[in-house]
């Protein structure tokens, strides 16, 4: 399998899921002496819009910077870069739930769930390429893996931390995952070379 | 017709058609206090987006491979790749369909059905290539032809079984495709280099 | 402008426009017992689904073929193709319209208003390129643009027949476009090397 | 972050964003006889999908142009340019405003404020390239940013004109949209070479 044909497909995936994700802020069917009312009401599927945008963009980016370590693909790590962007691909829909409901616990547990399993195939992927360092590129370093493993930590820790709080306070849990998303920006803004 | 742009199209139509699904994953119009039950009635919608996710994915895999051996196209293997695109577009189709009546045969059937005429093209798309080894890159070999057939025939006749036991056990009839496709990930898994 | 970047984007325009189509192939929301009648009764929208499908790659093709001849492009090259684009992405709109009221003339009608929109805009293309012989690469010939004139006055005068014809007889129209699709099929599955 | 991947992606979201754009023009759900009447209702839908089918066609041509004088990306440069394609993304929002409330100045007002948000993300763009010429390619000259200043003066200030005029005569604000897209076109035209 061809690195630079999986990386399009890839691209591709990532595009369409991002792109899509405007599908969901929509008006209800009011009159125009209602709008201003109905846009009020969908303020909170703006924002999840924008939320999930920064996510997905930043997922592409880190998929772009894991892949500079990869010289060549396989048929394991193929299929890993596919359940990858099933998760990716799903993301409008917890997203979609937040904005309907953005003071419930549920869509924050899901859109959680979501992130923390796109994450876990994430580390499959890592894992499996550290342990087969002829799939890899000249950039390829365990210095990469170690810087990797303690912002993998940190961000599903919190994630987690997230999605037990939903039921307390949706607020601190919505706080978590913007600060998160910050955080991650600002690592890939100073990493991206 | 230059190979790379026919591939770049594919893996568009590819992309978008897997992405796309995930848009029949929708929850009805439904209060919070109803968010678990409404959840809980569209799973099968979401098997059958894990499942359709997978299957695409897994033509775009063989679609890959298969190019492998090509060196360049003419018009007929041209035409034939956009007949196999117009059934992966489909795919949408029954997925949906699959997701609102998942007990009954007839989503069982149409799927099956839209199965067995992207095989149809992909086995056209093959035997032409075999009858024209001026279109064939180093990778084509005789060989390559032979490994497909028996494959073929196992996943043709189990898509037909599953198709004619959809009517008597539809819960048979999801094994056959789930088992067809875990084992057909699994091949492509040792295959892909 | 580079080509090759103009040549992506429109890849892109005509993978997503050709695989949009399939969401007007929707069931109408019905019990299990009144599939097979709902089935039935979108027939014309799959139909509409498979002729669309068809003409838009039939245009990627011909936008491919066409784009052989170009060398480089320039901004009156550019803007016309995004016009282009812009007629094959509304595509999906009169096919929407065939799928809704199959027997209706004014689908026919705007449907076939919409492709002699898209062969104009293919025509102000050719005729700007064939004035412009420095953007041509070294396939391009006066052969080229002689060709292809016999062509386009058939199929501009069979889709304006069509036009007339869908008050009188919806089928005949239907035949003509079916006809003509199959023709310019056929004609490039020659062409195509 | 390899300029070429970046420029893909970005033609991704443009191709998807432009062609998305059509889902809005729907007709609603009439008898035969009403589709005169119906059809005559969604014109300002299809007369929107027109006018921003351009707009995001002039921002891909804008987007390559620009690019034209980047060598290469940083993590700053990458983030903007999310940022961007966010902006571009939403543009299909109050385009469907538009179309359902043509009359209204709500929608020419947030229409108005998507370009604003747009521009001055471009506007970053181009401020953080200009102090940046390490990023820079051949192509880049301080002529090139002196000759944009006064179109994004000009361009702005229109629309922040028309974004103020909505309330008082909304055939005004299109007309500015509308001669400013043009302007923007003839320019555009012009300079691709």
């Amino acid at each position: 399998m061809n690195k630079s044909r999986l990386e399009a497909f890839s691209d591709g995936v990532f595009a369409i899921a991002i792109t899509l994700l405007i599908l969901d802020v929509r008006l209800p069917e009011v009159s125009y002496d209602h709008l201003w009312q109905a846009l009020k009401e969908i303020i909170p599927n703006i924002l999840a819009y924008v939320m999930s945008f920064l996510v997905i963009g930043m997922y592409w980016v880190g998929h772009h910077t894991s892949f500079r370590i990869v010289a060549k693909t396989d048929g394991v790590l193929l299929w890993l870069n596919i359940l990858l962007l099933l998760c990716i691909s799903f993301i409008p829909f917890p997203t979609s739930m937040l904005g309907k409901y953005p003071q419930g616990e549920i869509p924050l547990i899901i859109y959680g769930c979501n992130l923390l399993a796109t994450n876990f195939i994430a580390f499959l992927m890592i894992k499996y390429l550290h342990h087969h360092p002829e799939l890899g590129s000249e950039h390829f370093h365990d210095k990469y893996f170690n810087d990797q493993m303690p912002v993998f930590g940190t961000v599903n820790g919190s994630y987690l931390l997230a999605i037990f709080l939903a039921h307390y306070s949706p607020l601190a849990s919505y706080l978590i995952y913007g600060v998160i998303l910050i955080l991650l920006i600002v690592i890939y803004v100073r990493r991206t070379r």
